[in-house]
């Protein structure tokens, strides 16, 4: 990925005291750059996805809590606190399952709490470092991913995507995408399948936008066209990203992830998930511990048409997220190198 | 299926000689009875999808020929005759590769030369009974599936289809339908789960909206979370149709069909293809031979839409069909009977 792409998904701008989104609402038809300071709108572009992917969201609300506390004016340290976590609270409302958002916003408040010796105007200048640090780390993140990824990666192969674990859902690289930027920099030729991810199609609307943006050779499929091009022999390997990883290699992403995956083994193509570290979660046994959210049946009836494509009686079930097993999982590549089965073992001895 | 079913597929009213048929391009939002006399109103409703799957195609086409053949003012059987097979290569244009259209076109032409001693009344009269009888053979035919698949439904099921194999697709019944139209006959409990099926959408559009109108108990989902509901164990059978079968068993249906397949062989969940003989192709080995057709990149990315869901410069593959391997296949169910591995042998012993 190349330091002159036109466009970032999050950072901010300190001479205008805003937080800078590309709205990816708008994708692939137009590129907005929104400039956000009043913290109603940055709730709001959380909240409508304007700004979107668990990391990006992360470095969003720490960028919107510096721009809240610049506003407080406080006499102690107490007084500051106290507003602050009103305000972090507020931010954290917008979209209360995501977890990078509440662990950014935590973050600012405990860099605020270890300083409390400090004046308001020194706190509030660390609160502006450390928010630049949380996005400056996950860019730095996600190129360690795509490192690890790219011995993987060989000039010539194809590869496949689902949903969007790309730029777009990061601060850079993303986290899937990280190996094909990484690998575009190196001059290798390879191209990229993206499946458009129903009901939200985040795998049309935005990985094939950056891919294609980026001058990466890019082919769009409906999900259940992936075994097609896989029988065609036409995919070397799969990276996607992820939500949450259990213990056991169990990994939660993007509805059709495990679907993918059946059919990658049934090809004998390696299916690789790209997790920072964050994602991983030992508390979590296996995947039968994670929660999979149920979404509105509008999203599969009614959103993005013309008109509904269902009956109105019709019953619709719209899960979020499925479980791939760790036995579908050939290696799980975090920022701290790669980790294959058994994953019980060889998470715990690279991240703990 | 009761007979009380406010709406017909395709069917002919005599009395305003007219083609009747359901406009499909209008369901679910609306239920337009379209009466076509024109033979361009009806190369028109063929053409564009308003009555659509092969059988029906089929019906409507030899329907519309026998309309045809009224209209003709002929004093010898050669001239009727050749102006007969002018209508029928017509209304043939419209959809030149759905066999079952040709197929209709040429039985009725073959009924016409079959009694070519016979004066011109009395052979339109011998055309206005083939064509009924083409529609009642097909319900017969879709009646008989269901009543061979009747024994592999159990009450209290949960089914999965995939693509419209249904009542909208045929006369009657459909195919992969018609179980579940004589279960409920039958007063059976089940549960169906319809796939949306992308890009097309005949699932959502018209599979979930025929079975939840029989009061059929449906739940939509999208393609890609056929797995989540099998993992939950919510789902008992498959029951698919097909365009065409090859020698082996390998079977070509509704682009997604193979990955269905998959998952169900993951699961252990049985996968049943419900096929009529005629599309049982014993010159086609094996599914290589199956050419599979290739579609208008703008079906995924701009129809149905608001405004278009992936940029104009990416690149979009859309084959229409896959190939289910007959290895994945647990019985094909056609009209004379249940097939099963190995397809080679029992195929040829129960069709030919």
């Amino acid at each position: 990925m190349s330091d002159n792409t036109n466009w970032e998904t999050v950072t901010m701008d300190e001479g205008k005291k805003a937080l800078v989104i590309l709205d990816q609402t708008k994708l692939p038809n137009s590129i907005d750059t929104l400039f956000l300071t009043g913290q109603d709108e940055i709730w709001d572009a959380i909240k409508e996805l304007k700004v979107r992917g668990a990391p990006a969201i992360g470095v969003a609300a720490a960028f919107g809590l510096y721009l809240a506390a610049l506003e407080i004016d406080a006499g102690s340290f107490d007084e500051f606190y106290a507003e602050l976590k009103k305000k972090a609270e507020y931010l954290n409302s917008s979209r209360p399952t995501a977890v990078n958002l509440s662990w950014a916003l935590k973050r600012m408040e405990k860099a605020a709490l270890a300083n409390k010796e400090k004046t308001v105007p020194q706190i509030k200048e660390i609160l502006r470092q450390e928010c630049w640090k949380i996005k400056e780390e996950d860019t730095q993140t996600c190129r360690k991913i795509g490192e690890y990824a790219l011995p993987l990666l060989k000039p010539g192969m194809g590869l496949l995507t689902h949903c969007n674990a790309g730029a777009l859902a990061t601060t850079k690289y993303g986290t899937a995408t990280s190996v094909m930027y990484l690998g575009q920099e190196r001059g290798y030729g390879f191209h990229v399948f993206c499946d458009e991810t129903r009901p939200l199609l985040q795998g049309a609307r935005l990985t094939s936008w950056e891919l294609s943006s980026a001058g990466i050779d890019t082919t769009l499929i409906c999900d259940n066209m992936a075994p097609s091009v896989m029988r065609k022999g036409w995919i070397d390997a799969v990276f996607v990203g992820c939500d949450r990883v259990a213990a056991n290699g169990d990994t939660a992403n993007k509805i059709g992830t495990s679907y993918v995956a059946l059919a990658a083994k049934e090809y004998g193509i390696p299916f690789y998930v790209c997790a920072p570290s964050s994602t991983v979660d030992f508390e979590c046994e296996n995947g039968d511990g994670i929660v999979i959210e149920q979404r509105d049946p509008e999203e599969v009836t009614k959103k993005w048409y013309k008109q509904p494509m269902a009956p109105e009686s019709v019953k619709v079930y719209n899960p979020a997220f499925d479980v791939t097993p760790a036995e579908n999982i050939t290696a799980i590549i975090t920022e701290k190198g790669v980790a294959r089965a058994p994953f019980k073992e060889s998470l715990k001895k690279l991240l703990l």
